[in-house]
Parts: structure tokens; C-alpha cells; sequence
């Protein structure tokens, strides 16, 4: 079981550099690994992100991708959770079930392989992509960009055969955060009233999440209003733009809900926004839940009257979602007509054609590009 | 009974200003009033805060004082819930029971009269005290730096008479503060890890919520080492001053508890403190509560990866207590021998000599300082 396979894979050389579509060596998986044929992937703004160079943590060469959906390969030693065969969806946010974060019953947010993964490494400090024998890195313990990858058995969602990859890879990443931001960190009770800043993936996500928590008025805001059509198909009851009005679109929101919405939720990863979205939540109760990541060394600030007056700022990761335990379920909920991941999946496009993907998104065309390999 | 009646009360005439003692016309209480005689009054940060000028809503003249013990000397129209004799604690956060705040079931910050009273007013419009015609204007519906003052009948709680007032007006704000942050707002846990930043009344008062609440470490946090000993008197397990370190003290606090403490408090006022008070908490669930009251225009700042890796970051108000309703239970727990009210009480003075009150606290020297009438 030592042979290196050859596979066809997106490789990130550098900030602000197009990809390239290689042949890259993949090792076997090594003890508590998985080799996963990929079969479709999702093209995410964190992807964006890392590959603009914004990102102080992103390491090259890399295999970027992480909203991904495959088939078990190969399962290295000791591996009992999946076998060949399996469908799965890679994991960003493992779940060990035995780190004190994992065994704590209050966080998602596994620690068992941070420090290698961050570093672009699978948990023995190694990485098993290669060009030439020059290593390439793995990316978000993913690497979803590649016919191949080798992920760690606890980074993988073992998922119902009957749900389609090239829609469900969809909730590796972006519709579970959103909704699960909702759902799961925010637990939205039937009445609330919401408001959701930025209507990308995660937006929408997130509006499907408040329609099924029941809230009685989901608030849309986003300048770019070709969003609104689609916002309002899932369940927005009011779209906003806020280059419409000449006050900040807190104080809109707060006229507009009596005092403020009981939720609110960003997810741009624009620290402004952010002051904006915890500033339109009810005096007394309202929560505001950070999605977006922003760029390295900006801050979010505001008064502390805001939050002495019984305002709560939290964020949230991958929403609040246990990989393993949780991804499953979520996956029948899909497959039982709850959650239209079509609506979401505005191009397909192959491999090679993945940084006209990138491009679409920065033109602000697409929802999702989903990558078909 | 429209007569008015003569009072000593000290006066604040502006900002920075000493107080002066006057006798005052106060008028007799109008329907829904109270006409309460003041035998004892903590003094507070917060009456510190508007006196020297930095409170953007300071109004003057005005009789401040808002941590006092009465006795009910005649009450207005209507008023139901307290007849003469009764002992009563004066609320700055009042409980009407019936505005969208008090039925909410979410929040303590009932809003009935909040645009009056912020204007140093009843709600009427007008005040009950006046020197040879000139209005002098209330503070927080309390000014219980007064022999006689006058407050709406939902900015009364009526305790047990068993309670000596000049302890029990601590619970009108410091000590319940304190305590109400770690029991209701924060709702601490047996086992839990708590950093209290800033030993003054709000933070020793936390300490003892702590204990109560059963924390498993309850670490303390200020640059006056002289708070130290009454701090582990009443329950801390470890005093730090973070001028003893050279790295930031939320460095200090995580590497102390393998990662961070599950709540912390912040009750001092400061933002920079608020923020090291935010990024000691634990990764994935650790919650910071700020209590302080910030200068006028000072902002708080994070880098939202705090929060989007599962810390919290909320305030709180009179500790979340609903005056009313709650405060007549906590004197009970008072009378229980649960609440140490005497170690807080540092110093006695009369009305007279209350600008020394002022003087003991800039020194560092007091805790609290209660004004016999």
C-alpha cells in the first residue's frame, strides 16, 4: 500500500497567483487516514481569501478547496469509522470526541490536529501531496481542489449514498455555517426577528436557517440587490440596501423593529458591519452572531453601553456544527426537501476551469460555483 | 398635602465641584410617588463619575446618591405596593411590570420612566426639589444623598425590616451588581474558572458571587495589592497584580488555567481592561461580562477571531436583578448570613463630611463609604 497515486489538482503557488492544474503525487494514507476521491467541490470565499494573500496564515504551494464531497478510497490503519465505498464530506473543524474541547459539550471546535493543520500538515507533521518530491501543502486539512486528498478519519462525515455530492459538498462549508449560526449558536426561537448583513452563501444560509426556526420577520440586508430576488424565494420577509438611506442602517433597522431585532447575524467579514450588526439588535436581549472572518489585524469595536445595556456579541465556526455527529442529519434534512441547495449552485464548472470560479465571485455573479470533477 | 417639607441634602452644583449641604424644599409625593426618609447611602463610582464632569448626562444641581436605605414617610395617589413605615431600597433600574423590557422575561432594564429619569426628572417632568424656587434635579430616581427624597413607586423595593438599612443600602447597587452579574447574568456553574478585573465593591461582590455559585478558581485581578487580603477573605484563590508580569495579564490568566477561564468579569470601567478581560476566557465557550461603566465616548476592541472562536462578550446592568421582584429575596439571603455586607463597609461618615467620602474612594482607601443621616 505504499504507491503514490497521480492526481489532477488545482495548486495555489502564491498570493494573488491564477492556479494551475497539475498532476501531483498522492502518498497512500498513513495510520488513521483516508484517501478520498473527490467527486465535486464548492468554491468558498475563505478559498478567495487565502489565495488574495489577505489571509496571514496561508501557506504555499497549496491544495486550497474545503466545501467538498467524495468517495472513501483507501483507509489507512486502524481506521473503523468509513470504509472504501463510503460517501463523505471533508471536515475544516474535525471532531476527536476526546479533546477537552470535543468531551466539553460547549464548543465545535475540536483542537485534536490544530496545530498541524494550521501549518498546511497532516497530523504527523508531513504532507502527502508532492510534485517532483517538492511538498505541496494541504489546505484547511482538506484540500478539496484535487481528485485526491488524504484527510484524517476524524475530519470526515460519513453521509447518506442517496444525496448527491455535487449539491450536499455544499454543506461542508457555507450553508451549514449560516444555518447553523442560526440554529445552533443563536438558537433563533419561532417569533424572533432576525436581521442577516451580507447575502452571499452564508447569508442565504442563514435565511434558510430563520425560516426554520420560524422567526417571524427575517431582515436581508446587502448593497448588491440582484441578491434580493433569491433572499426573498428562501424566506426574507424585507431586503434592505443600505446605500438607499442617508443614516447608518442600524438605526433603519432599529425604526424599522420597534428597537431592534433579536438577532442579528454578519457575514461579510467587514468589521464595520459587524458594529452595525450588533448596534441594530433590541436593547435588553438582542445577540449578534459573527460569521465572517476579517481581514488579519482589523478590529470591531464599539461602545460598551451597547453591550451593558443586554446586547451579547458572539461568533460562531462552521455553526456551532459537530462534524461527525451533527453533518449526517443534516444531510437527511436535505435529502427530506428542507434545505434547497440548488438555489444555491448558480455555476458548475470542471477543474480546469476553477479560477474562472474565483473570478465570478469577485464579479459578484455567483452564489456557488461548484467544481465537478 | 401639598406642603412642602425641609430637608438636609447635599448639593452638586457642577462638575468637579465639592457638594455643599443645603436645606432643600422637597415636595410631597404627586400620584404614583413616594416620599421616602433616607437613614443611610453608600457612595458609588457612578456618583464619583458624574461629579467630576466625565458623565456626558450629568445634570446639575442635582442631589446625587443612588446606593440608599428609607423608610416610607408618605406616599402619593394610588400607590399600592408600600404604605408609611414600610423599609424600602431605592432602584435606579426600576420594575414597572408592564412595559415591552419588564414582560420580555429577558432583561432587568425596564424602561418605563428611562427618558425622565435621565433627564434628572420624575415622571411628571418636573422635580420634587428646589432651593428658594430653583429646581435642583434628581440622579438615577435615586438621590438618596438626601434626609427626604421622592421616587416613583416602581423604583422601590420593600424589604425585610429586620435588615439594618445602613448595610442593606448596599444592595441598592454595588454589592447586588456584583453578585447578580455571576449568578444571573453570567450564570456561573459549580467548577467553573471566574476572573474578577478591578477588587473595588462591584469586584469583591463577584468574588463572593462566585463563591456562591461554587466556582472551582476564582482569580483576582487588580494593581492594588492592599484589595488582596479582603479579596481571599471572602473567597478569591488567587490575587494577581499585572504589574508584577511583562506580558499582557490575559496571557498570565490562560497560561494559569490551561487555556483560559470560563468567565470573566470586568468591574472597573476601563476598555482596556475589558479587553484583556475578553481574551482570557477560554477558546469555545468562555463568556466576559462587562460590569464597569467606561468614560464618555471610549470604545471596546477585539479582533473578531475572539469571538468567532467561541468567546462571548455581553454586559450587565444592577447585575440583572429585577428590583422588585429579586432584591427582597437577596436581603433575605442578606439576614441568612450569606452575604457579608460589613467587610464592604470600610467607613461611616455623616452627611456633613460626605466629600470625604469622595476623597477616601480617589485615595484608593475606601471600598465603601456609607453616609449615616
Amino acid at each position: 500500500m505504499t504507491n503514490t497515486i497521480k492526481s489532477r489538482a488545482a495548486v495555489a503557488w502564491g498570493p494573488g497567483k491564477p492556479m494551475t492544474i497539475e498532476e501531483v503525487d498522492v502518498m497512500p494514507p498513513k495510520a488513521g487516514e483516508v484517501l478520498v476521491r473527490i467527486l465535486a467541490s464548492g468554491v468558498c470565499h475563505t478559498d478567495a481569501f487565502t489565495l488574495s494573500g489577505d489571509d496571514p496564515e496561508g501557506i504555499f504551494p497549496a491544495i486550497l478547496g474545503h466545501e467538498g464531497g467524495g468517495i472513501v478510497e483507501q483507509v489507512g490503519e486502524g481506521v473503523t469509522s468509513v470504509v472504501p465505498g463510503d460517501h463523505v464530506i471533508p471536515l475544516y473543524t474535525p471532531e476527536c470526541g476526546e479533546c477537552k474541547f470535543c468531551t466539553s459539550g460547549k464548543t465545535n471546535l475540536c483542537q485534536k490536529i490544530r496545530t498541524t493543520q494550521g501549518k498546511g500538515l497532516m497530523p504527523d507533521g508531513t504532507t502527502r501531496f508532492s510534485i517532483n518530491g517538492e511538498p505541496i501543502y494541504h489546505y484547511m486539512g482538506c484540500s478539496t481542489f484535487s481528485e485526491y486528498t488524504v484527510l484524517p478519519e476524524i475530519s470526515l462525515a460519513k453521509v447518506n449514498k442517496a444525496a448527491p455530492l455535487e449539491e450536499v459538498c455544499l454543506l461542508g462549508c457555507g450553508v451549514t455555517t449560516g444555518m447553523g449560526a442560526v440554529l445552533n449558536t443563536a438558537k433563533v426561537q419561532e417569533g424572533d426577528t432576525v436581521a442577516i448583513f451580507g447575502l452571499g452563501g452564508i447569508g442565504l444560509s442563514a435565511v434558510i436557517g430563520a425560516v426554520m426556526a420560524k422567526a417571524s420577520r427575517i431582515i436581508a440586508i446587502d448593497i448588491n440587490e440582484s441578491k434580493f430576488e433569491l433572499a426573498k424565494k428562501l424566506g426574507a420577509t424585507d431586503c434592505i440596501n443600505p446605500k438607499n438611506y442617508d443614516k447608518p442602517i442600524q438605526e433603519v433597522i432599529v425604526e424599522l423593529t420597534d428597537g431592534g431585532v433579536d438577532f442579528s447575524f454578519e457575514c461579510i467579514g467587514n468589521v464595520d458591519v459587524m458594529r452595525s450588526a450588533l448596534e441594530c439588535c433590541h436593547k435588553g436581549w438582542g445577540e449578534s452572531v459573527i460569521i465572517g472572518v476579517a481581514g488579519a489585524g482589523q478590529e470591531i469595536s464599539t461602545r460598551p453601553f451597547q453591550l451593558v445595556t443586554g446586547r451579547v456579541w458572539r461568533g460562531t465556526a462552521f455553526g456551532g456544527v459537530k462534524g461527525r455527529s451533527q453533518l449526517p442529519g443534516i444531510v437527511e434534512q436535505y435529502l427530506a426537501g428542507e434545505i434547497p441547495l440548488n438555489d444555491f449552485i448558480t455555476h458548475t464548472l470542471s477543474l480546469d476551469e476553477i479560477n474562472k470560479a474565483f473570478d465570478l465571485m469577485h464579479e459578484g455573479k455567483s452564489i456557488r460555483t461548484v467544481i465537478h470533477f
